[in-house]
């Protein structure tokens, strides 16, 4: 067996059996295949597809390419959520302490930001003190004792899936459905839990541009999670516009702490309760997701879930007085109106656009390690529906470099994009599978 | 203009225009665009071709990565041959004194081997004392005085060519004919030469497999060389067996030496007689094939070529007493039969486990850099057409360590197919164009 004849044979759309599904995988890992041929291997998969034979096996070889945690002996009712990724989403952050509230575990490993879509990790870090790279052990404590812990992905989990997952970027590969599957599900089979809610975002702001692919890609989440004995449920929400008003880390954080004090915006609202909803339909015997939307919202709105929050950012080192006075949290140098251009009704503010704003602003990295400026940002005043006039404020900039205003300033103008033609009330929550 | 959107465009079948080619060629040379993108786009390009426009536009940037050098002081009639490649070759080292010795000049620039194709620079070096790596300038004097020099590249031409034969050749990407075409093309035209005369080569032992394969990039090679004013003739020969009988480094020059003083192997001969008519239709007035074949054999027969070969080593310092005595090359520590394991007619002689036994005895490298060792290879005793008896010899190999003969033996047996049938005779030269 060589890799060679293994991209042959997917060239000739021919099915890979296990053994070189295993032999591809577990080379790459230890770097015996090189990207080079990693990337005429996922090139000729964009075009050929993958039976899902092959994406069963290659799920299951990238599970078993590093670390596999067990949380068995904590519970075997775990439910771990996963979004596909988008701009300003903080609902991570926000939903775990709503479902640990209600009593069911919360184990979740998260990631720092990566490109546009902004890292869990990265924004709980804001609050001082935070430690998200505790180890198993504590992590485990922490889940018995409070219920809900979130940690950082920094102990070779899936590796194959972080490689491959850059080398997609690289290669303008993102958006293969077999490869996102893959790489999802292997991810979340290597956490250990047996429950898994997929966020699956499509529109600008993220890789995945279309709701019929977003359709696609929960089905296919489906039948896998069946193969593989898991249970699984797909969210599919709009990213036609960030999450929330806020982007950036200390601006993020401060919105969240917000939604769970009960001054959530409505759309990260839609999400969490959707998310939740199906969350606890498959963690509990109560199926129904209307009825589970209310509790959702009741344990935010009595407080049980910001309680929740702040047990956990004690219990990793958080400073609860960032938590209980916000204002606290230091803010950058210049914050500055961005006025709108024309008049009429937003119909779409381009959150691909408005994540790379952030970045240059500074709130975000492109390369791994980079350094990221925790006060930068941008906070919408004016989201999709909103009438606008000419001059009208639409978004503050928030930056400690003022050479970067002008530019900034023009982009976001650019971002809003603003009809004269009356819009339907959409949900941020597409469909449910 | 970035490599994702030009990798995408690829993809999606669209034709690339003349700055993303050039883009792509110069940040590839710079490094600035990874092997794995240039991975990417290769395996697109694989699977969904190249225009004629798109060939053309990337064998200019590709000639013009790197130095390009200029023969027209010498002559502005100087042919350059070129082979795709095969096992046992040694025309090029026959026929450039051939053309000399008739008046024409012959600058030719050659590589070193890698993998199973031995390079025309590394068996020329077997001749103690020869330089293949002298100036441009010396090379050039050379010519004048003498008319025919071989030279090592090892200058900096078209270095985006050597990135790119060496990424297709990881990724299964060696017969993409566009590539392949643009490789050659870009080569030749960075040597300065007008021209060309190339020796495709089709079956087991070289990358182009089928006949078909040969004749399509023969027309394209014809139709590129019209579009960029070059005069291209093309020979297509068969590679189903070793060319001559000699495979490895002593081995060959000798077989060299040998077919200069008279004494050519059938099938070499057929090889050399056939380029070097193409070559004399391209530079004289004689088109006429027939009448040039008669001509280059007169000039080997009368020793004419053999002088030029001598006048040639001499003048890049190589030892005449090597060439007038070439029992002297000194000779392998095992010579050890390989005997036939059935009777009958051999149908082939598979080039391509010729050539890799070869290496595994030491007469070649799969790496850059790597040493050979210039006693070790194969001494065919039979070739396609003949009669052999089981346990009758049918080669030799040579070998310096005895614990590689068994192995080398049992596959050498393997590579010989022979067959009941009777044999029509075919000559190794099926077509020119």
């Amino acid at each position: 067996m060589d890799i060679k004849s293994i991209i042959q044979k997917k060239r000739e759309r021919k099915e890979l059996n296990r053994d070189e599904i295993r032999y591809f995988v577990s080379k790459y890992t230890r770097e015996e295949i090189t990207d080079a041929q990693a990337a005429a291997l996922m090139s000729y998969i964009y075009i050929n597809g993958l039976t899902e034979t092959e994406i069963l096996e290659l799920v299951k070889a990238m599970a078993e390419s590093g670390t596999t945690i067990d949380l068995s002996e904590i519970s075997d009712n775990i439910v771990d959520k996963h979004s596909t990724g988008g701009v300003g989403d903080k609902v991570t952050i926000i939903l775990m302490p709503v479902i640990a509230a209600l009593g069911i575990p919360v184990a979740k490993i998260s990631s720092r930001g990566y490109g546009i879509s902004g890292g869990t990790i990265d924004k709980l870090e804001s609050i001082p003190g935070f430690d998200a790279d505790i180890t198993i052990e504590e992590f485990k404590e922490i889940i018995k004792k409070v219920g809900v812990s979130i940690i950082e992905q920094n102990f070779d989990l899936a590796p194959v899936e972080t490689k491959m997952y850059k080398l997609r970027n690289q290669i303008a590969c993102s958006d293969s459905l077999p490869l996102i599957a893959a790489s999802l599900m292997s991810l979340k089979l290597a956490t250990g839990g047996n429950k898994f809610v997929f966020d699956i975002t499509c529109g600008r702001g993220t890789y995945i541009k279309t709701r019929e692919e977003a359709k696609r890609l929960a089905k296919l989440l489906n039948r896998l999670g069946k193969s593989l004995g898991k249970e699984v449920g797909c969210v599919i929400t709009s990213m036609d516009e960030p999450l929330g008003y806020a982007i950036g880390h200390n601006l993020e954080i401060k919105e969240t702490i917000a939604s769970l004090r009960g001054s959530m915006p409505q759309d990260v609202g839609e999400v969490v309760v959707a998310l939740g909803s199906v969350m606890l339909s498959l963690a509990t015997e109560s199926k129904n997701l209307d009825q589970n939307a209310v509790t959702i919202r009741e344990t935010i709105k009595s407080g049980r879930a910001y309680q929740k929050f702040k047990e956990m950012v004690a219990a990793q080192y958080g400073s609860l007085e960032y938590v209980e006075h916000p204002e606290k949290f230091p803010e950058a140098k210049y914050i500055m109106p961005v006025y709108s251009t024309s008049s009429g009704i937003i119909e779409s503010i381009d959150a691909d656009m408005v994540g790379s704003i952030a970045i240059y602003l500074g709130a975000g990295r492109m390369k791994n390690q980079e350094e990221i400026n925790r006060k930068a940002g941008i906070v919408l005043k004016k989201k999709i529906g909103d009438v606008v006039t000419s001059g009208e404020i639409v978004a503050f900039i928030h930056t400690d470099d003022e050479s970067k205003v002008l530019g900034a300033t023009k982009n976001l103008q650019e971002a809003f994009i603003i009809t004269n033609k009356k819009l339907s009330n959409k949900s941020r929550v597409l469909e449910i599978l």
